[in-house]
């Protein structure tokens, strides 16, 4: 199996940096959704509104096929609707690595020994339900936590990504004084050993969009790592905002948009509700353009 | 609605300061429960696991009546059998309740905004599927982040267990330095205007037996929380360990074990093949009655 790292190179090398988040927000899908768990409650609430996720999920996989390079779908959203919602997590992850898109399951898990194991056979792990090509993991439990998760990486060429640096209010609280430093210590020792063709590892670092500054210094502390920098479009990081989470050849970032992409804009609800697949591959592939653009100039 | 803390404190003043973690490790279940997933692979292993996972877990649940005060599945052993280890998760969790076990969830989430809003209602919220009593939460992500489970304590009467200080391998390159003591400040700062009756609030922590001396410390930081205590037992905490986790009132600290008082030790083996609900039983009614001795010594 080619490492995670080298696919998503090969990915992005072909269709751009462009990640979409897959966050079914219940109350912003279109109307026709909508209706199949309007006014329900509980169980009933639960079911129907998973399979009006899946439905939709599946339609916005078929709009981005050939823009996107990777899906990221969101775990609460799924969660949040119990075992359906879980089934309907599975279903749309195996639709979309099914399709060439490359999953970063959006789990931020963290935890120790026999537990972190268990997270892994279920988001990352081959013989598990999901068998996901990345997750995104909390480093809070310290590096040993990380360990069953880089095992995995090297028996079956998965990638992680790990908070570093998130733009959040207050997450200074946290991440400011050397914290983000020492996980991106972690990070780009632990790819030293493991870096392929590209100079790239499998273990990358989710840093925000929105603190431009210090993601150059990052950048410069994980050199081989991938970057997932979320934060862009409607979460108010520009293009330009994650240009220092690139390396000088224009790979090592991974750009993800969510609600930018998959909701109607002001001014466009009248074709959302209509065709919201049409409208969801208008928007990305202005985020691709975008996106390329910003490295032509 | 009773708040948490003043529940749990109910509790454990009539069952002492005990909480079994609920961890199925499907290599260490009773033979009679493992041939029904024996040689199974994908989902058909999953769906059997799932099945054989809920029986035993209602059979732990009936050992433990009148001896625990509280029961902390670990999320991580469900969520690796995909959506039918979640639905038994929530069969087990409303079974617990009906019986009156307060539901320690042990899922360590941490993420922001509507995704934090998701995995609350995922974890702790009674309109979906789960409505446990506390969560676990990882701190990484700031103070704000944690905010939407905190509107859920006051709202719905729920509990916040929140990471401070592990006790695994390594754990000291993220929590040493200040850290952990940080984020006691954060817990202790939102409990002092939402304290009860016994002084005690919504918002514990987390903080493992084997590092007493920080117990100490982190103890006096946060006078007014629970303490979840993991690491007796099989982990290596001894009952001494966790004195300092207590309060002087002899409240304040809840202690889990898992695999100590779940599974069998050396030269058990045959009792617990032949009834690994009286062994089960016999187990946390000898770890209550080791923390009762602790306090009355």
């Amino acid at each position: 199996m080619t490492p995670f790292a080298e696919r998503l190179a090969v990915a992005v090398q072909d269709k751009g940096p462009v990640c979409i988040g897959l966050d079914p927000h219940l109350h912003l899908l279109p109307v026709h959704f909508r209706e199949q768990y309007a006014g329900l409650n509980g169980a009933t609430f639960r079911q129907a509104a998973a399979g009006a996720v899946l439905d939709w999920g599946l339609e916005v996989l078929e709009a981005i096929a050939g823009v996107a390079a990777a899906v990221k779908p969101q775990v609460a959203f799924f969660e949040q609707l119990g075992a359906p919602g879980v089934a309907a997590l599975e279903a749309l992850v195996a639709r979309a690595k099914a399709m060439g898109l490359l999953v970063v399951l959006d789990a931020k898990r963290g935890d120790i020994g026999s537990t972190a194991q268990g997270y892994c056979r279920a988001t990352l792990d081959d013989t598990g339900p999901l068998g996901a090509d990345s997750v995104t993991l909390s480093p809070y439990l310290g590096p040993e936590s990380l360990r069953p998760f880089l095992d995995c990486c090297d028996a079956q060429g998965k990638g992680l990504f790990i908070l570093v640096r998130t733009s959040n209010a207050e997450a200074d609280a946290m991440q400011a004084n050397g914290v983000a430093e020492k996980v991106a210590g972690w990070i780009s020792a632990w790819n030293q050993s493991r870096s392929g063709p590209q100079a790239l590892g499998p273990v990358g670092a989710v840093v925000g969009a929105t603190v431009p500054s210090e993601a150059s210094a990052l950048r410069a502390a994980m050199p081989q790592s991938w970057i997932l920098v979320p934060g862009y479009g409607a979460q108010g990081g520009s293009a330009a905002d994650t240009l220092p989470c690139f390396r000088q050849d224009g790979l090592g970032a991974l750009v993800n948009s969510s609600r930018g992409v998959l909701f109607a804009k002001p001014g466009e609800e009248a074709r959302y509700q209509a065709d919201h697949q049409a409208l969801v591959r208008e928007h990305a592939l202005a985020m691709a353009a975008e996106l390329k653009a910003l490295h032509a100039g």
